[in-house]
C-alpha cells in the first residue's frame, strides 16, 4: 500500500488574511503524514500592482499578465506570500520549502497561446503557463527526507521566463506528479462547505460524487456552472491515478467533511 | 578527497544589468561540477521600495529593515531577484533552485540587538538577521541530486519572521556548512580584479594571502580600510574548514584570477 500524501490549495482570500492564516497555519499543521500547500494572492498581487502604478485587466476571471505584472506576481506570489507561508509553518515546526514551478524544473510550462473568443475578439493574456509537464521525482525526493512544499502559483517555459499559472492548476498538476510514487488526497478550500445540492441551502453538502452521479447531477441541473469544469478537472486528476478530491472550507482540512470526488467504488 | 564545490556570491549590480547578468549567467554555468549561487539585490529593493512610497535609510551601509521594507526585501530578494535568476538557469540547463534560509530552515537567524555606537547613539536595523546555524544536510541533499541552490539575502528567525541578511554572511555561511561534505572554494565578485597591493593600479593583485602574509600586509599598511573585516570573514570561514576564498572580478569565476586566501601551504 502506497504512503499518504494530502495536497491542500488555498486561495488568495485565506493566506491574505490574518486570522484565517493563523487558522489554517494550525490546521494545516495538524494534518498527518507527508503534505503539500498550493496558495494563490491574487488580491496581494492586485493592490501591490495598484501601489505601483501598474493596473490589473482581468478577463473572465483570470489575470492578464504584461511584462510589468509579471514581475509584480514573481515578488508577491514568490516571495511575499511564498516565503512568509514558509516562515510561519517552520514556527509550527513544519520544515517546509517554497517552491514555484521554475525551481528544480517542478512545473514546466508554455505561454498560452493567443485565444480566439466565440465573438472573433482575440486575448492574449500575457505571460500566463499552461503546464506541460510536471517533476513528480524532485517532490519525492523532498517529501521522502521530511520536506513539507509549498507552491506558489508560478511555473517557467525553459526559456528563462517565468509564468503566471492558476492555482488550482499548480494542485492538480502536483497531485498527478505525486500520484505515481503516493496515495494522493488532493483538497480544494473553497466558500462553501462543499459542492451543494441546493445553492440555496448551504448544508445541502452532497457527501460523494463518483462518475455516473456526476453525469446524473448535471443531466438533471443539480450542478451548473462553474461547478462543472471544476468537477471535470478533479475527475481529470482521478483519471490520472489520484487517490480523491475533496472540495471543502479551508475550516475542514481533515478530508471529514465536504465533497469527496472519486471513482465508482469497487464491487466485490 | 572530497568532491569539490563552488559557492559564487554576486552583488546586487551584476544580477541587476541585463548585460551583466547574461555574462554571469553564462560564467556561472560553465563552472565544472557542484556549485551554489548567492545574490544581493539593493538596488532593486530601493527602486521598488521608492515606487512603493517607501524610503531606503542605511546605516554604515546596511539596510534599515522595519515591517514595511521587510516585505519589500522579502518579494524582491525572494521572489523577483531570485525567481529569475532560477528561471534563467534553468534555460541554461543548470538545475536551479531558490532558496531563502527559512526554506528547508537552511539560515536560522536571530533578530539583530540594538546597537549602541561610541557616540551614545542606539541604532536598531530592524528585521535584520545574524546567522545562528546553517543546515548543510539539506544543502548536501540537493546538491548531491544534481541541484544548484539560488541563495537570496534572507533567513528566518524560526518564529515566524523572515530576516534580511547580508548576502556575503549568507555565502560565507553556507561555505562554512559545507565544509564538512566538501572541498569548498568560496568566490567573492568584487569591483576590483583582487586584492590590490596598490590601491591606484589595477593590476597590482595579490595572487596568494595566507594567515602570515595578512598579518604583514597589515601592519605593513598594504591592506587597510574595508577590505580588513573582508579578509578577516575569509578566514574565519578557512578556520571552519573552507578550502579557499578567492575575491575576483565578476568575469572571472573560473577562479584563474583574483586574490586566493588560504591556509599556510603545508610544509612537506
Amino acid at each position: 500500500m502506497k504512503e499518504k500524501v494530502t495536497i491542500v490549495k488555498v486561495g488568495g482570500a485565506i493566506v491574505e488574511d490574518e486570522k484565517q492564516l493563523s487558522q489554517l497555519l494550525e490546521d494545516f499543521s495538524a494534518i498527518p503524514g507527508k503534505k503539500v500547500l498550493v496558495h494563490g494572492g491574487g488580491r496581494s498581487a492586485t493592490k501591490i500592482a495598484s501601489s505601483l502604478g501598474i493596473e490589473s485587466t482581468m478577463i473572465d476571471g483570470r489575470r492578464v499578465t504584461d511584462s510589468e505584472m509579471l514581475k509584480v506576481v514573481t515578488m508577491v506570489y514568490g516571495g511575499l506570500v511564498n516565503k512568509n507561508l514558509v516562515a510561519r509553518l517552520q514556527a509550527h515546526q513544519i520544515n517546509a520549502i517554497g517552491l514555484t514551478g521554475a525551481d528544480m524544473d517542478v512545473l514546466r510550462a508554455h505561454r498560452r497561446p493567443l485565444v480566439k473568443k466565440a465573438d472573433g475578439q482575440t486575448i492574449d493574456y500575457g505571460f500566463v503557463g499552461d503546464v506541460e509537464r510536471a517533476n513528480g521525482d524532485v517532490l519525492h525526493m523532498l517529501l521522502d527526507a521530511g520536506i513539507t512544499p509549498v507552491m506558489a502559483p508560478l511555473t517557467h517555459d525553459g526559456q528563462g521566463n517565468m509564468l503566471n499559472t492558476n492555482a488550482d492548476t499548480i494542485a492538480s498538476e502536483t497531485a498527478k506528479a505525486l500520484a505515481p510514487y503516493y496515495d494522493v488526497t488532493l483538497i480544494y478550500s473553497f466558500e462553501k462547505k462543499g459542492v451543494l445540492s441546493n445553492p440555496e441551502d448551504d448544508d445541502s453538502v452532497i457527501p460523494l460524487i463518483t462518475p455516473s452521479l456526476f453525469q446524473q447531477l448535471v443531466k438533471e441541473g443539480t450542478i451548473g456552472g462553474g461547478m462543472i469544469p471544476k468537477l471535470e478537472n478533479a475527475f481529470m486528476a482521478i483519471n490520472s491515478g489520484v487517490g480523491r478530491v475533496i472540495i471543502t472550507l479551508a475550516t475542514a482540512l481533515d478530508g471529514q467533511q465536504g465533497t469527496t470526488i472519486m471513482e465508482e467504488p469497487t464491487k466485490c
